[in-house]
């Protein structure tokens, strides 16, 4: 009866230290959101397999791990399909769980509802490199807020957190999926090629202006639309405030306008309302890549290591969708194990803590001087320290040096004299 | 596209008000345990199912839900078993992962090693009242420590949460699976019919000593042995320290004294180490169902509450069997669920909270008049208080109702003059 040693390809134990980190992490994520009135909710993490197939997901649907049909349910004779082998699944993101959350308990939650939740998703990705098929998220959202006010709350409670852990000099990018369509239309493209557009643009920062250029031509971009389109870019690359250089060109759009404004609101009271050294910045190439997005999209940028750190936006025709009435919503999700990760890289320690101290007892130690111990350490607890009361074992020096590793200042060594 | 809006079958969604509580309990088994010196350890929720189909999980592991292969792995029109179409489960139980985590990182883990796990395990039981298919343990485990240190540990640090969380008076009911093993040999049953024994023995609080007697009877147990028994229970039963009257009636059987000593030093220690008022009972009908304990083995009483709430015990055997190398085990498991229904149904509240304020601002505030709240809040929250700022909904009434009943003392409404 040997035992495979080895988590599941591509999942991963956590160790004791990270663990530490991610308690700690986590505790300051529910605290700090919840100073801003956010409330955790909790759902499970396996969902019927109609909900997680509901076209929302992209292609995280395809990654989905199915749960086998249980008892009478699975009849594997007459099977032909996954589907008729499974109707549930692990959830690959907590959105869609968000939503049949609200669908389900909409009459008992507050108006606006504003949830936090954190928790494992599961993918199952090609195993690569720092890429797991279990991974916690974090997210925020505020359903049934439809002004900016949900933006600025999330984007400032999310720069407040970013200040508590550290980090400053960081850069939320945000853009608004409308002032996108504002553009192609200046361009010149037609409303259905929109998202083909988008989904060049979005490749910016990666093949460049030449290259998100070469590609709309070979799509078969009009070559005005696409000349128009680069000009659009470069005039918006040069420009000093690229927001109001974008208020010029779409002068005579009033509904782009409209939304200019709520973009300039949004950066003005992040910027003055933080609490934290970072900056807000208009960035007419971020695109994001879920189609669901309807207004304000952000994605936060940890300047001093490179990749994005979270991303969201406005998805106010998402929850109707599922549950047959309007309602807007909103929100951000934190790169959880990338903020980990650089934490862990950057040697993180927790602040504030009591040194640990551990009594090391001699074998044989009567029970009298054992019991004595125990109630000295039930003392020192109280006073809000770790204390570890443990037997000697032969390599006493190996046993120290550990101890030493994990964080115990004081080794206290008890023998019978 | 219409949702499902229920959660899956025999699934729960958790309410912000219970996710208060959670939250809160969680983070005092955490800084509780942890302040003993547990380490907090995580494993993905999935396993192999060869490692959860070991024989070590018994009948939970007929309630494993399966996970479906994917890719070229997948042949469904092969396929004949279920073996076939998964090769990976959802974890049953935090014990099998745990011995499994050791296995593999072992060379750098601490020795003893102490380890602390929270998180949901899953079992396909039939949905009834108050048990569902996903749910949270609690468990502290000690590998790697042959000595009554381990069992005085996880009691004297379980009954300091316990006595943390506002229980007093409960029962740690503690015996040894040896001790029991002793018992049916003094009444003269035969070694390969123990386990027999102890499955009707357990029946104790439900079918008494005369349902138990009968059952033995029936069972096929020797008319000798039956009255042993049956004279061996009502001694203990009588007696007004029933360890003493065990050690009295078990003279003979050396090994018995040493474990009747173990157990009484285990007992004293706890009582006079322990922070809280609570009893430690030696009882010799406590049996627990896993055959895999090998020593002492406890169960927690909530006396106000009538069932069970939580056990463990020693398990010396089991991570040998798994890893090829002899490791003592002893563990004790709480039952989070149970504990969180017992406080939720007190109406149990979360001590010494910052009264939580609210700003209500109305329609169309102008932006310097909003900036100017939301720093007034930024300050108000370092100050360790929750602040939220939110619009004004039409039914102001029902809104502030709702804040009110959510724990926000202080409503302050913001108006533009």
């Amino acid at each position: 009866m040997a035992l495979n040693k080895n988590p599941i390809t591509g999942m991963r134990d956590i160790t004791p230290q990270e663990m530490l980190i991610r308690d700690y992490v986590i505790d300051l994520i529910k605290k700090t959101y919840k100073s801003f009135g956010y409330t955790p909710i909790e759902t499970p993490v396996m969902e019927s397999l109609g909900n997680l197939l509901s076209k929302q997901g992209g292609d995280n649907e395809k990654l989905i791990f199915k749960v086998l049909k249980r008892g009478e349910k699975l009849k594997i004779d007459s099977a032909k399909t996954e589907e008729d082998l499974a109707d549930a699944g692990l959830r690959y993101d907590l959105t869609v769980p968000l939503v049949r959350y609200y669908a389900a308990h909409n009459s008992e939650l507050p108006k606006p509802f504003k949830a936090l939740q954190i928790g494992p998703v599961f993918r199952a990705d090609r195993p690569q490199k720092g890429r797991f098929r279990q991974f916690y998220q974090c997210d925020i959202d505020i359903l049934g807020e439809g002004t900016k006010a949900a933006e600025t709350d999330l984007l400032l409670a999310t720069s407040t957190l970013l200040g508590k852990l550290g980090f400053e000099g960081f850069v939320l990018h945000i853009n608004d999926r409308r002032l996108l369509k504002a553009m192609a239309a200046w361009c010149g493209m037609e409303a259905s090629r929109f998202d083909d557009a988008f989904i060049t643009w979005d490749k910016m920062d990666k093949i460049g202006l030449d290259g998100v250029v070469k590609e709309l031509r070979e799509n078969g971009f009009s070559e005005e639309s696409v000349k128009a389109y680069e000009e659009l870019s470069m005039t918006l690359q040069r420009a000093e405030m690229p927001l109001k250089a974008l208020s010029e060109l779409l002068s005579a759009d009033e509904a782009a306008q409209g939304y200019i404004r709520d973009l300039e609101a949004i950066v003005a009271s992040v910027e003055q309302a933080a609490t934290v050294r970072f900056e807000v910045r208009f960035d007419p190439t971020l695109v994001r890549g879920m189609s669901y997005y309807t207004g304000p999209i952000f994605e936060l940028e940890l300047a001093d290591f490179g990749s994005a750190a979270g991303g969201g936006g406005r998805y106010d025709e998402m929850v109707g969708k599922f549950i047959g009435q309007q309602v807007p919503a909103c929100g951000i999700s934190i790169g959880f194990e990338r903020l980990i990760t650089i934490l862990m890289d950057q040697g993180f320690t927790i602040p504030d803590q009591a040194a640990k101290k551990a009594y090391l007892l001699e074998k044989n130690l009567p029970e009298e001087k054992v019991l004595e111990i125990r109630k000295k350490a039930a003392e020192e607890r109280l006073a809000g320290r770790t204390v570890l009361v443990t037997n000697m074992i032969k390599n006493k020096k190996f046993q120290k040096d550990q101890l030493s590793s994990e964080g115990y200042a004081e080794i206290e060594e008890i023998y019978n004299r």
